[in-house]
């Protein structure tokens, strides 16, 4: 009856377990790998990323998947296997969409680009940077032409992180809330209760905070069994299957927010891939719904609990025990304050919770003017630094902290910034209705106890893995299509009690 | 002219990048891989190994090689072309003579088989694992058959790890030293001035034991840029390139001898991976002669090298200032008979130089008349407590201690043991030629100069991969073939002088 499907599925376990070795290819470049070995890292992963590709975009798998279309025709739309299929022909159509020749080129100018950008950044030369960007976009209009689309050339992009997103709505979204975060940026440069947040740089010992951020992952319930955490230089979580799941933080001995955020941010990342159904995990249904989800899950893991007045309670007495010199004086109160810290900075990923989503607004304006011609490349610098000033009050001095910071662009990851923001507004509207269904939270938050959080999130959004695309995850859960309200009524509502805004 | 060659090479140097990712799975598996991981990772390289497989034995391997083998006709029989066609040829032939069938079922019954020995390993139940051992043998011997040789069916078997290696060859070589060593283990039993190894048994704090172990890994020559050292509970080395080799080794706190020469014996094999020619590296040319040859490397620096009185005077000062309450009041005299102790023991992985070659012959003995009937299974416990009355003096209590000890039978790694033993053969002889070409190496050693060294073991033997068979890389390095003779030499005149025999 279903024995096409059946096929299907093996083939596509092989492809799923192939791709999650590649992964392990990266993790390991970015954790243990030695430098000399990065040629040969290159190679390794190409030769499996081609593999892939083929055996994906291979006739076996077209024929497979329409003959278990056609199986499945009369079956409820919403089981596994319609959902599964749905999920296989999206993925196959994007892939075959895109010429080989079209795919190879982007490949060879993204290596090119990768190392001028570093160049550029390092020696601040953006003119040098100009050509390879022109290129790339150049490479990206074409590829969203092959892919395809309704309104916005940027649909045919963003649809490869956020399945099915539009640029109106995140266009829609942004619009909503940015005259709101611009204004509060501003009346908290303005407080009279300023925040101190000097505690956070003091003397850390690297083994100390080792132990206390496995034992705060383990707390939330990240199951050491199926994953570990190791040191890298831009943390990251990666997974290799729903059970082995690897987190990275970075420790600095002279700060603690490093890797206390970095580790709780994972942490909602590797959640996520520890929760998605077991029987999901060798299927095309095993993984994360969207980028925006899963980083909807790091945020509300890292901010709306980890920044929370609640979970400053419970955690400041075990880090006070852990690092006796440096926070042996200070209250949980004082701790709360210190991690929400708000200052416009000219770097996203060192920015706070209130500024962050200004510094993807901005990028995603840029990405969409650049796409459609409206900016010119040789414009993007003076245009960046004009609306850094608008926005943020603050101008860079040079574009290797301006326009040249980010690694994206040069990659060609064109679309993908939203997903940051997304993430953070899922968090927001996800957190409410925690908040509505759960009304202790709070409370055990404060105790220390994050069974009921998890297992919300478990029956609401992990274990769905990509079985349904993002809005529909997002509607079913909260009751809601996406809205910026409640992360915008969390971030000022937070941040007028800790600031003392009117 | 060599079109076939060149696409023939570009087809193995993919196939080869990715049996480097399935070693990297490997690598991963035994540090870092969480405990529930098990079951996905055995699926991940299941996936990997099929692939390579059906990618090898494709028919397009052989159109190439058979094309490309034509285009050689008429070159130099000593060119990288021609040796590199060989190789591939051979192992060609060795991988298509085997039935898909006979290759899943002994791979099916592997994984039974293990398991079985491990329950069986920890209940001391030799009954209980014999009717797995039996499959294994039948299934080994219809690999053999297959495989086809031309005098003794375990030649089928010893020519996937030793190239060309007889088992003729083999009982010759083990018969010519075996009356000698088991006098020579007497002689040190009744020896009127026994070893005193207790200081090896003291307080050595881990993290020390780590920074002087990278440092004697450093000094050897190991390029640290081009590899690393982790832990693992059976250390190995493993390699992705020349430029990414992996040592391992394991820390006792409380006794210095199984870091300290883990790590040296792996650097041996690190060392060996790095010297490869660089050209060499994404060829079918760019991996060990054999690995007898590799285990010649480990076992040079580990014990020619390493458990020689001139590096011990090296090394000793370096020890004492690593762990001065342990070695603080000895002399690297005390420290060189302690690393030296001979004593006849059951278990094979923990056997000095002296006896572990008798736990070799005692193994391809039995191996040998297992294969040919001229064994059973059920008499097995019994002949191998008997025989180690007989070589070492001593029987074991149980089979745990005994028959079941080692993992090889039960995985199908039959014909593989002989491989340690012949590494210490050929280390010895390397050593001979070695001291007839550099009188000075023992000053070099004491000196703590090991350039000289290493750069002949690159020029004699590392460079060249895989380019010639063992036997002729061995006669080209020392201008002999393989002789059981210095090696002999070697522990009859070292072992006298430190036990004070006749």
């Amino acid at each position: 009856m279903t024995e096409n499907l059946e096929r299907l599925n093996g083939r596509l376990a092989q492809i799923k377990r192939l791709g999650e070795v590649s992964e392990l290819l990266g993790w390991d470049q970015q954790t243990y790998m030695p430098e000399g070995a990065a040629a040969a890292r290159g190679e390794h992963s190409a030769a499996l990323s081609r593999l892939i590709h083929d055996m994906f975009v291979d006739g076996e798998t077209a024929r497979l998947l329409s003959a278990a279309e056609a199986e499945t025709a009369g079956a409820d739309p919403d089981s596994d296997d319609v959902r599964l299929l749905a999920a296989v022909r999206r993925d196959y159509d994007r892939e075959t969409r895109l010429p080989a020749d079209l795919v190879s080129e982007i490949s060879r100018h993204q290596a090119i680009s990768h190392n001028v950008w570093v160049r550029a950044r390092q020696e601040n030369d953006f003119a040098g940077f100009a050509p390879s960007l022109e290129k790339m976009l150049d490479l990206t209009r074409r590829r969203a032409e092959c892919l395809g689309y309704e309104a916005h050339i940027y649909d045919a992009l963003l649809d490869a992180y956020e399945p099915s997103m539009r640029q109106a709505d995140v266009a829609r979204m942004f619009a909503d809330i940015k005259p709101a975060l611009v204004k509060l940026i501003a009346d908290i440069a303005a407080s009279v209760r300023p925040v101190d947040a000097s505690l956070l740089h003091r003397g850390y010992p690297v083994e100390a905070q080792r132990k206390v951020t496995l034992d705060l992952a383990a707390r939330f319930g990240f199951d050491f069994n199926r994953g570990r955490q190791d040191e890298a230089a831009h943390p990251f979580c990666s997974s290799f299957s729903r059970d082995d799941v690897r987190l990275t933080t970075r420790f600095d001995p002279a700060y603690l927010g490093q890797a206390l955020y970095a580790t709780l941010h994972e942490t909602g990342h590797g959640l996520y891939e520890q929760g998605i159904t077991a029987q999901y995990d060798p299927t095309w249904l095993g993984s994360a719904a969207s980028l925006g989800v899963h980083e909807s899950q790091s945020r509300l893991w890292e901010n709306l609990v980890g920044r929370s007045r609640a979970y400053c309670e419970y955690a400041f007495p075990k880090l006070q025990a852990a690092f006796p010199d440096a926070l042996g004086g200070e209250t949980s109160e004082a701790f709360y304050r210190a991690v929400n810290l708000v200052r416009p900075s000219l770097v996203r990923v060192e920015a706070d919770e209130v500024t962050y989503n200004l510094h993807i607004m901005l990028r995603f304006e840029l990405e969409c003017e650049l796409l459609t011609g409206a900016l010119a490349v040789r414009d993007l610098p003076e245009t960046w630094n004009a609306r850094m000033q608008a926005y943020f009050g603050i101008a860079p001095a040079s574009d290797t902290e301006g326009v040249l910071q980010d690694v994206h662009w040069a990659e060609g990851l064109i679309g993908y910034f939203p997903t940051y923001a997304l993430g953070n507004l899922i968090s927001g509207q996800l957190w409410h209705a925690i908040r509505a269904q759960m009304p202790d939270i709070e409370a055990s938050v404060r105790a220390g106890e994050f069974a009921a959080l998890l297992e919300w999130l478990r029956a609401n959004v992990h274990r769905y893995g990509r079985k349904y695309p993002p809005a529909e995850l997002i509607y079913k859960a909260t009751g809601e299509p996406l809205t910026s309200r409640y992360y915008l009524e969390y971030l000022t509502t937070k941040y007028a009690d800790i600031y003392g805004l009117g």
